[in-house]
């Protein structure tokens, strides 16, 4: 799956900023992949870009519009299709990452078939892919890992390769998820691959590369969330991480959706280094990421320093410090 | 997925016994689903049922043919065709767990339709199945799990729910792979599941039960394979299994497909317990079962006393002395 940039970023009848996180997040991670937003009269979202109509959007060069909102449903509007035609009429791809597919929507569908235009659902898979086959492959990876899910692995990751490339490095995000593809431009969801192919998708994301070339690969779940440590496991094992990095928000109660207590940092540590060493037993943790934004700066400056005794391990939140001492240790392996 | 009975198997062309080895297991394991065989001029497999053809077979009851043969490239030969056809015409519905699917063949999807029989693809989930909620159930439940993948998971799951039978109590084998569907008529095939649903689809397919009935749940590949432990971790955690049993076979090098070593026994059992553990704190292994066709009957029973001392649990081969006294360990649970 690969998106044409730049993009038009399209906030819609957004009725917050939250609903519209994903146009924040490729605003955030590549300004330069956006050369404006798209608005509806009711919108409550800013991403502070310049407001375009799609006539415009073009005239800047706009070769996909990508929707960056979420209803409340998760779905495709009604509202929505207007805009989205005249997007396509007027030349630009369309990219998605809701429940429902814009391929489904039959107006869209046969304009762009029309058209010879792209619709990017990034949620479903499109591609088929093989059994993984485990063997080794040239160049290095790196891959955050959660106590939970959403605890910050896609923030992290996206810390990682921009502070690689910031330092005049190889790096390349891998997205897993939704919101990282929608991010990066490629990618996918391995969450939507049916589960015998989860591992060989992954050694198709990030295949052989030049020895000094990091991927920094998305990481999706936690090996102790009982609904989805499936896909976390296939995950790991497709991408034979050379490094890991532990990723926690210190304070969440239970695991997200589900009763089940969130897992000692050492025991989570250890298993995942357990699977992780099938694939590649040269692979060993380089740091603890964390998420402490419900933190107090003296809290949280505090518990950093404590796990950093603990483990024995750089501990930093991507968001207050960056993720330099984590890279520093990759730069070392 | 629930095919009814009985079944006319269908052995077609089989070039010989082993390439009717679904039928061989159905004929095993549930003779009494089977009212003949079908076999075509050129067959060289016999089943040693009746032969009959289609008015027969459906004269004395038979409700579904079930294709129990694999030609050399797992797929719908044209051959087959008109004796599908037939059975459709005839009454009955259709079952097999080839590659391709009985819907996919145009004239067999048309006969269907204006019929209105139904076409098992039961290699291919046609069920929406819900992420899992990792809660417990009631009832029990006994899972095989394995060094490798095809290493007697299935035989042990399908001789402890006899066993069980046999003794009057109370057991369901559920079938999680398209041989054990056609053999006891329902289940799913989880590596065929999107990879978010597979914990959901075992926590369907073992749903609450009797608080002494035990499901016997068909186990899927391996922790230590490569390409497959995401099934195994979503299978193991869907689940929930009280009890697991450690399927080997001790003379095999490497696991299937891939090179990579055979995990130790010891180490491949502490991982799954780590798994099982997760959804069922009290899962615990009862047993080890083997399968020691590759050996002569000295080294075998030596094998199966070495690990009997070294693990502390009964090992047995099932096909050699039954699941007896893995079946005694479960009773004392």
């Amino acid at each position: 799956m690969n998106i044409q940039k730049p993009y038009l970023l399209f906030l819609g009848d957004a009725h917050d900023q939250l609903a519209a996180k994903v146009a924040d997040g490729i605003k955030q991670w590549h300004p330069e992949y956006c050369v404006g937003q798209y608005r509806m009269a009711n919108c409550h979202a800013d991403c502070q870009l310049t407001d375009m109509d799609i006539d415009a959007a073009v005239k800047a060069g706009a070769k996909t519009l990508v929707v960056g909102v979420a209803n409340r449903g998760g779905i495709i509007s009604k509202e929505w299709i207007s805009v989205l035609s005249a997007a396509l009429e007027k030349g630009m791809d369309l990219a998605a990452g809701l429940h429902n597919k814009l391929s489904d929507v039959p107006e869209l569908r046969a304009l762009a078939d029309r058209l010879g235009r792209n619709l990017f659902d990034v949620r479903h898979p499109t591609q088929q892919y093989p059994v993984a086959s485990g063997r080794k492959r040239s160049g290095k990876r790196v891959l955050p890992v959660g106590t939970d899910c959403s605890c910050g692995k896609m923030y992290t990751a996206l810390a990682i390769e921009k502070e690689i490339l910031a330092r005049g490095g190889k790096a390349t995000f891998r997205a897993t998820g939704q919101t990282g593809i929608l991010i990066s431009g490629a990618g996918v969801s391995v969450d939507a691959v049916v589960s015998d192919f989860v591992s060989g998708a992954v050694e198709t994301l990030a295949p052989a590369n030049e020895a000094d070339h990091w991927d920094v690969i998305e990481g999706q779940g936690s090996l102790f969330h009982p609904s989805f440590a499936g896909v976390t496991t296939g995950l790991i094992h497709g991408a034979q991480p050379d490094a890991l990095v532990l990723c926690h928000e210190p304070t969440r109660t239970h695991m997200r959706g589900v009763d089940y207590p969130i897992p000692d940092i050492a025991d989570c540590m250890a298993l995942n280094l357990k699977m992780a060493q099938l694939t590649n037993p040269d692979a060993r943790f380089v740091g603890i990421s964390l998420n402490t934004s419900a933190l107090s700066d003296a809290d949280a400056l505090a518990l950093m320093a404590e796990l950093e005794v603990r483990h024995g391990l750089p501990v930093v939140d991507p968001f207050r410090q960056g993720v330099g001492a984590i890279v520093d240790k990759l730069a070392a392996l």
